[in-house]
């Protein structure tokens, strides 16, 4: 059987912590259900700007290019504060979802039963969420040219991006969102800010047209993106899934991650278009945390949002939908336990390390 | 005693109705307290529409320019859906705040102790809330250029926006930020995307040199702008002032007010530079809730965010402190007495129409 190949990028701050129970559960599933994964391991971010110059190499590029599946940790810290806006530890994750054309961003916002009580908001208003943020992920503004500062004279400069998107990326990612919906509750809410956008009222049209073409089973809502920050604040339970554009989506998935009150838990896939032939996608999963370099090598991390992309890996990348079951299964189950990291610990709660939050869900796995 | 000369802009929706009770207010003052207002009215948004073809009319906007101050209602609705994207009702918003360069846009996030508990958080993360949104609002993605559709053929259309923004507008904007935290506790939060945006390269390193250069005195952090989204849900009272650019600041400040539970009471400001001579500063005084078109006519809207967008009037752009603050009491004192309307209503409370909680107001005043 050919070997399902892992490019494993750890990353900064608690990344390498986290991968390392990844890497466990891994051998686990290798040694004793036979499962065939094969890894390698590569450096992006401040470690790989460290390293050789640059937020990740080309030789690393090109192995993460030619795997199966790219498992990515955490990029940063104030060690690289100052360095250089090209070589900056998000440059090499930027790279990736650019280079690998991970256009579409799957961003499940999930309320762990056990984390309810967590939440800054009420519980009724958050428990039993489960929304999916889909974002545009190689496009708008995050790529668009120009973006430059420019140097005007007299002490003045200016700063500029751009906004870019064509039909056709509009058409793809919409197109991810009303396939997810199918499979869910069969509600996409598009957000955008047509009023004042042109991008806005492209994606807005495109959208519907897409929806008219081949999805018109499938219930669809428009909303302008501030006006979903604040629906998302109220009830957010009346989403099912969301498609947004790169940057309304980066603020909006980040907000209906913290309403869950299970930032550390919480995973995501980003995927590239199926090859006409293989069917096969370019895939990266991660934890929507970031490195959160305040706790790093303390062994206080919280691993699941790690394990939890990899379910998201199983599932997507691999078609292994019973294994990401039970993975999933298996995190809500330690949480039952009364299993918590200090980030989600509460009183009368069994505080565990990294490892030992690792170890438990193999164990339940 | 010169007038001072009000141009109200009532507009769309529940605009008409909202102001409606300040101009009652208006001619209480005039008659009980010698206050020396003058009104003029005239049109915006989708009424502006309908009567001439334009967002607003060159007439009403020399007005608005000869105004000691703008009072705006509320703009858009279904209605005008379908109109093109140059005389949709925003179109008037915002010829309004580009020509009259009201560049500070002052948005408070006010948790009133009387709402605490209609708050979709938890009443301690919200009780005794109050920050202070200055959102730039003049530059940046709305007004940037180029901003347009091109057709590329094949079916295909690429929406650009650009997002600029130059050294003088951020040092002015942050400098209205260092200022107003002066007078309250002293703490500001500038909020961008430098990981990503050149725009946040310049914004973050402009509004450093500002505080090194003039506001020493104040505690500045910096957050990128997702972070901060999160850090508003999570524990919002960490914040004082908060300033950001335009986009983020749409975003941000509506996710701010939703937090109050409150979103039908908060008033905004939007002001521009202080002349050189006469110190007056053009101004515009708008509540921060839409049109609500579902709720228009019934008698029944919320009035308080106008009447609170008024009180911001008396004291920014009048300097009338103390009847500002007495219009504020008179507000949170009809809360204290129980009086409610249908938006922020919950059991036990006194259910009132939009003109019986304005004259509740009036006569508190
Ligand atoms: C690290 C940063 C470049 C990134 C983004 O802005 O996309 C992050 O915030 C995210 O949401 O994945
Ligand atoms: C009506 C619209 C153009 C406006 C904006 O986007 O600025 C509104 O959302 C606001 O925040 O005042």
């Amino acid at each position: 059987m050919a070997s399902k190949n892992l490019f494993l990028l750890a990353g900064d701050g608690i990344g390498p912590e986290a991968m390392a129970e990844v890497k466990k559960l891994i051998a686990a599933m290798n040694d004793k259900l036979g499962s065939s994964f094969a890894t390698d391991e590569g450096l992006v971010g401040g470690c790989a700007y460290d390293a050789h110059g640059a937020a990740i190499s080309d030789a690393d590029m090109a192995k993460a290019m030619a795997a199966d599946a790219v498992l990515f940790g955490a990029v940063g810290g104030p060690k690289w504060d100052a360095v250089p806006y090209e070589v900056r530890p998000e440059a090499g994750l930027l790279r990736l979802r650019k280079d690998m054309e991970l256009f579409a961003n799957l961003r499940p916002a999930i309320c762990y039963p056990a984390l309810a009580a967590s939440s800054s908001l009420k519980q009724e208003v958050v428990e039993g969420l489960d929304i999916l943020i889909v974002r545009e992920l190689t496009g708008g503004v995050y790529f668009g040219e120009p973006k430059q500062i420019i140097d005007l004279g007299n002490g003045q400069k200016r700063g500029i991006d751009t906004q870019v998107y064509d039909t056709f990326e509009i058409e793809r990612i919409s197109g991810v969102a009303f396939e997810l919906a199918r499979t869910r509750k069969n509600h996409v809410t598009s957000m955008e800010k047509r009023n004042v956008m042109k991008s806005g009222v492209l994606w807005n049209e495109v959208v519907s047209q897409t929806h008219k073409a081949r999805y018109s089973d499938v219930k669809l809502d428009h909303m302008l993106a501030d006006a979903g920050g604040m629906q998302l604040v109220r009830w957010p339970k009346q989403f099912d899934v969301i498609v947004t554009d790169n940057l309304f989506g980066d603020m909006l998935s980040d907000i209906a991650a913290m309403l869950t009150g299970s930032i550390g838990m919480l995973p995501s896939a980003s995927l590239g278009a199926p090859d006409p032939k293989s069917k096969k996608r370019k895939a990266l999963y991660e934890p929507v945390h970031g490195s959160a370099p305040d706790i790093a090598g303390k062994g206080i991390a919280n691993p699941i949002a790690m394990i939890a992309s990899f379910a998201m890996c199983l599932r997507y990348s691999f078609g292994m939908v019973a294994e990401a079951d039970r993975l999933e299964a298996a995190i809500a189950a330690v949480l039952d336990d009364g299993l918590r990291t200090k980030d989600i610990s509460s009183p009368g709660m069994t505080e565990v390390g990294t490892t030992e939050m690792g170890d438990a869900i193999i164990a339940k796995f």
